[in-house]
């Protein structure tokens, strides 16, 4: 009888509200305490699919910040209201151990309001890109030797980064790797992460508006490792709705006049957010897809604001003035009030096991069937949900 | 060289709300007045398909109340602050003459209610339901033979009737035409209708929650005639939005705690579902299709108001209380301010293209490819607006 | 050196949502634990006056109902996330003390839904409603006779009766002495309560729209037996966002066409609302005050709704449409998302302060100058939260 | 018998939305046309005050833009689909003749965007400060003496200027009068024009959150001529809210964490509001009353985006999260949908007859009592709009 599979789950971010929450969720799924609601891999449509089962995950991961899983959780659990204290003290233990999994962050030339937040003393500057690669590199390989595991998927769950212009060092593999050896900051630090665990053989997947794999360079590293990678940013509330909303609107041939979304958010990804800079890749990454669903570019506006006392929750409102019939305009509003961490971490738990299967299946690159978990999904240019949704079906029915 | 076709569009309630908009709005797209912005079957996906174009449409119907197309548009303009002027006045001359197609309505013991808006002094009292079918049935044909047309169309947009509970005079052909020549009311005033649209070979949709062909001994009286039909209840507004936003949870395994949907609304509609047996059959209607799309039943609300001064619009909020991974409990909240007869009235436009359609195939009975216009569709029991029109998109590209 | 004031909260309906939350206050802010948020009497303006600080308070009560204070206030907890586990551990000693004050409800002929909550075997039930009395005054008595209370303020916290219908029995104290020994329910359990803690001498304060002491005969009594009483119908959520926005349409000449509000909640207050003839007499005095804010009736609509997954939440969504200038038609909507025992309980402290001041400045009948605090103030038309809270300030500055 | 007073309204911005719809509004009022709804001095309980009536005013005004009142008017009904046809047809003649009265507006050193909508050819530009004054004057002296009006009203009504900062040279009289013949812009637009107004005697009321005669030099000048006046920034909308709400949260002592408030709309105002200087000075003026009013200043962010579709419309959504009892959040959030015309043209009216009964009153300076009617009411700090409307009973009782 073969020994159990054992998986490795490398959060990127790991002690971030997301991350937290993951752990926590998968402690508390492995030990039977909670049931997989928001989880995409749990639906009995895919009950055949063979998914790596929570008892199956070690959680590690890399952090700028001296805390830990438990503290981590607690504190969400304090500011923002969810889980319950008997649900956290009963997986406390197994939060310690995984806890002890996280390594120090790397870093290379890191924005202000990134090192403003790094607290934790042995977070490592590298001296060029390459260095940082190197030193990821060895973490990851450490992670999946000390505990034996089958496989590892590296997932960025960190804060969003600012725009990241691409140019002629990222087209093409050769001409990044000559530009990483330089002390030029030629990747952001979502960016290093990413060639990390992909040179390692780790299937990467990027939660974040943040760069991560999104360059020809990657891609054709992780064709030549044959490691498989998804992205990009976790499409969890305002963007989840539009993918649903648009194409009712477009299929009844309704014209939509203005789509105006007013986000408001209180946790640490808000406050990084709050920078002109990171809002900028987030915004745009909102806002993309109004056009491709729609088939026209109605005027839209897509703001983001930081208000400390919603914690965790994220209150978003849109106004969708439209036209109908014989010139007439009429208005639909929603409000979602959604627990960030909450909403994201199940889906965590769906990539984790989504990438490793495409592994074990030898695929290579960016994976398409993906596209409904994300906002500007990788290889393919759709954004309807339903369409999205029947993409995944078909993938996991091969 | 073959003369142009010409087709009949006849409404069951023409003046009301929805049928005056119906006519106003094809009068103005056979000028070149106004765009089809909510007609579905003039999206560019569906340029290819030989549908009957606006100026190949007459207009006739049957209607209780004594007025016209031009005035009862004239008095929607007033109400509801819809249409302009001077588009109002290019029409009204088309819609005079269309007006003159309206019959007398057919009634044989017609609720309080309809009977309360009956004020045409020539609405026609039948002595036995056969009576009734005869003379509608002799209005439809002498509509079709007066103005040569290739084809006619036969929709119920007339106020929504209360439940109608069926029995054995239903089940079979033989059985209903038995009971049609008793005393008796077999079936509802719309049921009437239906059988003498389909009786006489025309085509028949049903836009309301009324009972119409909805019944075995019409669909085997359909598919006898060899005439398409289609129902029930066109879905234009909250039901829209839940056949969208249900599937949305269902494809993230978030689970509906419960959902509550309230409406309010001030045109003739409202007043008559403000009578609690109508409404009964309209809340039972928007109701019915969260199980089937989320696969179990959450608590769920459904709540409709007359209220005088909203006039044709109508306002929905629906608060959708669910439930995340570990517990956590969200809400998203919408409000819906649409244009009752705005709404509909393309949809009838596209009903009529369509089973106009169906009877050039060579289709008989319920055609349930037709399902995503409608809140509950015969034949078929998918919900799911991208599903359905996933249907539509099929059957017309055959 | 006097000893200490001490007196006494008599909470009818202790164990409910209101009843709990109001002890577990009571006790944290007699410890020091939380800050007195929500609590009228401890505004700065009111600093001055001469007010039982929290540990001068001694907590009773009867119920129905088999639990105590920390059970039912750690269920609350868990089904409507608020309060902390550790706030109640702290306050788990003194909660037990004081549930061993309550005492087992008294009833007469009690509706059927009260009979079902009813789960305390020791649940009395009187023969006539005079012997009802007779018993919770002995209940009463004790209390503060066991405690050595300077004085007791009875509130009424229990769930909603039905509309009451008032007759020649209840317009003196004669009539009513008469009818309290027949074998008849002249009284709703409240009235028992009401005319009982009057009859004692002890203040009185009705939280909810039930009768209470809302009749001229206990008016009588409590002039006679010279004791203060207020109500009726605490005003929390929807009703007091009408009291300042009503007035602002007023004050600006602007006029409401209609005003719609849905309320849905799911705590055992709205489990016993939903019983038709209970919702009633809520709906009743939410409607009411329109009319007098604004001048005149606008078409209204109030509709409560008991939807389970809400617990102890209630959402309001209202909307207002009104009239402006050049007949241009406009809309206010609100959603309140309030948890209504944590809103009621600092108005319970406050009424029991307010209550008990006025007992001592010699006052008896109704205190017209608590109006703000309620939905039907007694002894008083006025509804306008501005104008109410001036005459507040004006009492208190005596 | 003594002639019928006549008086004259001069609108600065004549020809904007709330100056045309003021125009017709006065129109309609004298023909019988309309009612005075949204008229706060239409109120029946000012109806013993000797207010001007509709049709003792003429009307007048300044403008850059080349157009007139009844095409203004046009504009704006088929753009935001307000007014009647009829209703501007039978006003037409008259807003003709007044639009007669339109002088060119007179502008030193306009800023781009003001420039941009500068249309009307005979604009003046002036050399100096002092030129424009002057030129000003003299368009008013004319306006009152070719007509005979006893009292005129000059309202800026004008688009919104960005923040001006004040200095030495303003805080006198003679300070600003020395700077005024210099090559400077000393004053902004607004200024001069309540310069003008008061210099040469007529009564002046700032609509707008612009500089106007908010300066200590002004106040010296009105003084000095004897001029009452009053400002600054109507309150129509969310601001209007905020001034009844506030005062909710704080009666109640609710602790208000955070209150965001996102605007939208899509008229020439908002167009010159999405200029980010110009958007700075309303943005300061609707967010200063919450510190004042909660006496605590939370967390707040208002933002005011152009969105074009909605022209005329003003959406505002505010988001208020509160705490209550035991650190429980609770959530208000409300949506107002106004016309921003309509509701501002009924208080240029009721300002017009205010400043006018003031000047007969002998008053001068700022007059506080006008409060209740502004963002940022000039000498008094009172924002609580049942506060202030008291004020102006106690004033209108005098």
């Amino acid at each position: 009888m073969p020994a159990p599979r054992r998986v490795g789950l490398w959060l990127v971010g790991a002690f971030g509200g997301v991350g937290s929450t993951t752990a926590l969720g998968l402690a508390a799924l492995a030990k039977g305490l909670t049931e997989p609601v928001g989880m995409v891999t749990a639906l009995p449509r895919f009950g055949a699919v063979d998914f790596d089962a929570p008892p199956a995950f070690v959680v590690g991961g890399h952090d700028i910040r001296q805390t830990s899983f438990s503290r981590s959780a607690a504190e969400l659990m304090a500011r923002s209201n969810v889980f319950s204290e008997s649900l956290l003290q009963a997986c406390a233990p197994q939060l310690e151990i995984w806890s002890a999994n996280v390594r120090p962050g790397v870093v290379y030339r890191p924005s202000s309001v990134i090192a403003a937040l790094a607290d934790r003393p042995d977070v490592r500057r590298a001296e060029t890109p390459r260095q940082a690669i190197a030193a990821i590199e060895q973490d990851l390989k450490f992670f999946a030797a000390e505990h034996r595991l089958d496989q590892v998927a590296v997932i960025n769950a960190s804060s969003t980064e600012p725009l990241f212009e691409l140019g002629g060092a990222h087209k093409t593999l050769n001409a990044l790797n000559t530009a990483l050896d330089r002390h030029e900051p030629v990747l952001p630090t979502s960016g290093l992460y990413a060639y990390a665990a992909i040179n390692a053989g780790f299937a990467y997947v990027n939660l974040t508006p943040s760069l991560g794999a999104t360059l020809p360079a990657l891609e054709e590293l992780s064709v030549a490792r044959k490691v498989p990678h998804a992205g990009q940013d976790a499409k969890t509330g305002e963007t989840l709705l539009k993918s649903v909303l648009a194409p009712m609107f477009a299929k009844r041939n309704l014209k939509v006049l203005s789509w105006v979304g007013h986000n408001i958010l209180g946790n640490r990804d808000g406050l990084v957010l709050n920078d002109p800079q990171n809002k900028a890749s987030k915004v745009s990454s909102k806002n993309a897809l109004l056009g491709e669903l729609l088939g026209y570019k109605p005027q839209s506006h897509v703001s983001i604001e930081y208000i400390e006392s919603l914690d965790d929750w994220k209150v978003a409102w849109d106004h969708i003035h439209f036209e109908g019939f014989l010139n007439t305009k009429m208005t639909l509003q929603f409000t979602w009030q959604g627990c960030d961490s909450i909403l994201a971490a199940p889906l965590v738990i769906d990539l984790a096991r989504l990438i490793l299967l495409a592994q074990r299946r030898g695929e290579s690159g960016s994976v398409s069937a993906l596209a409904s978990f994300f906002k500007s999904p990788l290889g393919v240019k759709e954004h309807d949900l339903a369409t999205q949704f029947a993409m995944l079906e078909a993938y996991l029915q091969r």
